[in-house]
């Protein structure tokens, strides 16, 4: 499994992912998840990935072909806007799926890949899109500012209680690190390293992007202080009328 | 769905369950979870459950059914121990299940429910029971000190960095609240109000049970508190480089 959330706010763009992949307990391995396509000034794109690892490993050889085929109509540097680049990826996507079925004898392997695709192209305002098995997109909104893939459900509290349009990035950047390191707390099959990325508005280039493992020392004093901040937080909520001293 | 926790503490057990019950998004119910056996001084039983609503009503009929034959060699009131009173439950769970099934031309319908039993007999320690579909069941441990059954996924990361054996159960209570309270927000099929009831080691009595709606006081105070501390927690995490104050 795999966790990885791409986030939306006015500023701009955070992505975060985790590195564990697993096919059975017995076979797990790391993997980068996060792919970042930059022609700083002219555009910056990053993909996050979740599902079958070789499918989502073709897609990316596809991609890079394409970039290299000038005959191409589109391709992620000449796709004309955000949403064009994630149908495109779509496309790429479905063929791959389709084109490993069509090719392998077995029925069981699950082929399917979820991506998630953000980023800012010079002229159009920066955007974020989840792109489903099936190559259809749905986008981030000032409603929904943020879209995950993989094992989504541990990690999404924290994200519906902290992150609005008017989070800072940085402050979306520590979200999205709380809500991994709680998967990765709660769940073996997503884990360490992270892969991070903030992309300001209109900079069309990656701001920051930083790899942080249990021992990098900002990463371990972030986790110290979480939980150290939670177990504080806990101690502190309201006692039950029977704990209160007797008037 | 559902969400269902049972904790084991040093000083005794806490159980805490939502209310929600939905069959589609279109046919949505309040109902109980949580049902209480108590003899007091001699023993206290409490079940939570998860999965379909008829099964667990015809399962809780059939252990009041059986709690009054006499001619019945175990019931939750004869049980010798937790573990056979545990056995007992799941043999009766089965037993509906497998019923049903056969009286039904139907079988697309998921009969299935997970329960989770815990309490204290006289005589013996408090136990916690996670009772499989199957029958079978598991205990908590001092390493696993709790057991949850329905969606599970949004409300452990805070279980699992604060619940501990030596825990009070008020603290062990308030983990609970906010497991439920953060799975509430984050999954529409889980939702108010919440049933909570503490049974303290060896009072073979339920200490306290409380039903929390969203504007019962304490729970709305209680919210409140814990998402604001959550907010600061977030705030006051360590600052990334690039934001220090250059030196």
């Amino acid at each position: 499994m795999t966790y990885c959330v791409g986030i939306q706010v006015n500023d701009g763009l955070v992505f975060a992912s985790d590195t564990r992949t697993s096919a059975g307990v017995d076979d797990v391995r790391t993997h980068n998840k996060m792919h970042v396509l930059e022609f700083p000034g002219e555009r910056v794109l990053i993909t996050l990935s979740a599902g079958n690892l070789a499918t989502t490993q073709a897609i990316l050889a596809q991609v890079r072909r394409d970039l290299d085929d000038a005959q191409r109509s589109v391709n992620l540097r000449t796709a004309r806007s955000m949403y064009d680049a994630a149908e495109y990826l779509g496309s790429v996507s479905t063929r791959t799926q389709k084109e490993t079925a069509a090719q392998s004898q077995y029925t069981g392997a699950d082929l399917r890949v979820t991506l998630i695709l953000g980023g800012q192209i010079h002229g159009e305002a920066p955007a974020l899109y989840l792109i489903y098995p099936e190559g259809n997109c749905i986008a981030s909104s000032p409603e929904t500012p943020y879209l995950q893939v993989g094992e989504s459900k541990y990690g999404k509290p924290i994200l519906d209680r902290i992150i609005r349009p008017d989070v800072s990035l940085e402050d979306a950047a520590r979200c999205a690190l709380v809500s991994i390191d709680s998967t990765m707390k709660s769940n073996l099959s997503v884990g360490p390293p992270l892969d991070l990325a903030i992309v300001r508005r209109d900079e069309l280039a990656v701001a920051h992007k930083l790899r942080l493992d249990l021992d990098t020392p900002y990463f371990a004093g972030f986790r110290e202080a979480w939980g150290r901040q939670i177990a504080e937080a806990l101690r502190n909520l309201p006692k039950f009328d029977w704990e209160l001293p007797r008037r």
